[in-house]
């Protein structure tokens, strides 16, 4: 297979099927149509009501929720559930993929997807896992928007042997989404994205619940004036409970060493604060801020000033 | 004394002296200035060159380098140097200030403020200590807005025994800067700003930090996927250096306290997660989600998914 079409405009797909709309889903469902990359998008949801919110908003020309119909007849196929009802999925899915389909997904960890998709794939069939580093804190179908993925980084982390073709193909179809590609074992990006994204996801619902706990601080005082920090972790940690709990199920070793090293780090901070070591303090703090920088310049976020966001300001809706 | 002015619109203060033009003293001379509060304003930087920014930017119409000078003629000091400053400051202003001044503070811990502070207070002045819970990441005497402190909370904390007069002009004048006004002890003030500010701090550092630190992660990479959550974290600790140091030294107790709380839940969440135990941890997650809804209502933040940011944008730019 591959991209053989003289035209760069037509669809590369004939029919995209994706097991599950939630906030990346939708938002796959936005860009393909955005940039005309694919003939038509069938979806998959569980839930009845999913199912039609998803048809409501345009997502898709037809929903199922039983993901083996879904498939039927689709020549690329991505799942975008939790990580944890993949085994399941592809379990239901794989004697129904049509031959030379790609299956793909989106899930935040990896060695664990292949392991729970790649024995369900049948033979001519290509499987490539995929994890697009994007998302907000919100949701479900009404999350998505076609820009999402604009800029951001999307890895691909095929076997050993992954159908060369395959590959370059989904590749192309993730630029056009409007991503960077970068390929990766499984085993790296599960380090990479436990420290980038899992262990600041955890320690952020924890101080939530920290803060939520306290007996001399009251829920309504957290509340009243978490404009000078808290703020931010609750926005991280308004993101989907049960994507999360997945995420942290299926990549334990990898958090567990970052979680390691981020607590050795931590002590040394709380050490230099009991002994009064202002040196020590102010040398870490400063240290920080040349990440920052490097983030600003590799255009992974905006130096604009955000903590001084203004109440009930519109400014930040992106257009959907 | 007290505002006894018929007129709502007239100055309160004839001469309002900032010890400090950095974001928070660059952003009162904006809202004082937007409000019409104070006859003049004059400044205070131990850097000739950040004075003569201050004066460009029409901060103040007269910097000095003394803050004897400075708050010569006076009848409302603030205090906006990183706390570890004010001791020295407040020895060298006690002296020269006016008989009937108030003199107030800006400063994130406040009982090692009063300690440092009202000692040198000559009797017939009113010390009042103040804290607006508002901020950006960023600082200097460029950093500064009218709006930073709309509709955010400014809490003051006064002795036992301070002049109500003089405490509710302070109150009026914070009011009229744009914020809400809260009266705490300064031992709560330090409990709750332990939970809500400094301790999200000190694990954002820690975490930038740990990041930096890994050798089986490069620091291209931590950049280049940042957009999984870590870019949030570096955002808080872009924060100023010296500042932080001082918020941590002069707040041990609370923050030790805390930082304690929080690395016991984090040790529960850790240890759900080596265990595989998926309802612990989607029943936090799920927790964590409460507290997020009620900063919304209580309006200390916007609902918008500010995850999905847009590179480049420049929509969230304030208003200067």
């Amino acid at each position: 297979m591959g991209d053989k079409s003289a035209n760069a405009d037509a669809p590369m797909f004939k029919r995209l099927a994706l097991i599950g709309v939630g906030l990346i889903g939708s938002s796959i469902s936005h860009a393909a149509r955005r940039g005309g990359l694919v003939g038509e998008i069938v979806g998959c949801s569980s839930s009845v009501e999913t199912c039609k919110r998803a048809e409501e908003l345009g997502l898709a020309t037809k929903m199922y929720t039983d993901p083996a119909q879904a498939v039927d007849d689709a020549d690329l196929v991505i799942l975008c559930t939790p990580v944890g009802a993949y085994a399941g999925v592809a379990k239901a899915i794989g004697p129904h993929l049509e031959q030379g389909a790609i299956v793909s997904d989106v899930g935040s960890v990896k060695a664990a997807v292949i392991r729970d998709i790649a024995p369900h794939i049948p033979h001519g069939v290509h499987f490539i896992a995929g994890h697009p580093v994007a998302g907000t804190e919100q949701s479900g179908p009404d999350a998505g928007f076609a820009e999402l993925f604009d800029g951001r980084w999307c890895i691909l982390t095929p076997e050993d042997g992954a159908d060369k073709d395959a590959l370059a193909k989904l590749q192309t179809f993730w630029k056009r989404l409007g991503s960077e590609v970068e390929i990766m074992s499984p085993e790296h990006h599960d380090m990479v994205l436990a420290i980038t994204s899992h262990v600041p996801h955890l320690i952020a619902y924890n101080i939530v619940n920290t803060a939520a706990h306290l007996e001399r601080v009251t829920d309504k005082e957290v509340i009243k004036f978490s404009a000078g920090g808290f703020r931010d972790f609750t926005r991280i940690a308004a993101s989907d409970p049960v994507m999360w709990r997945d995420v942290f199920l299926n990549n334990r070793d990898a958090v567990l060493e970052m979680l390691g090293r981020f607590s050795e780090d931590l002590v040394t901070l709380q050490r230099a604060i009991r002994f009064g070591d202002g040196a020590t303090l102010e040398k870490m703090f400063t240290d920080a801020r040349a990440v920052r920088r490097g983030i600003i310049q590799a255009s992974q976020d905006t130096p604009q000033p955000d903590f001084g966001r203004r109440v009930g300001s519109s400014a930040k809706t992106p257009s959907r």
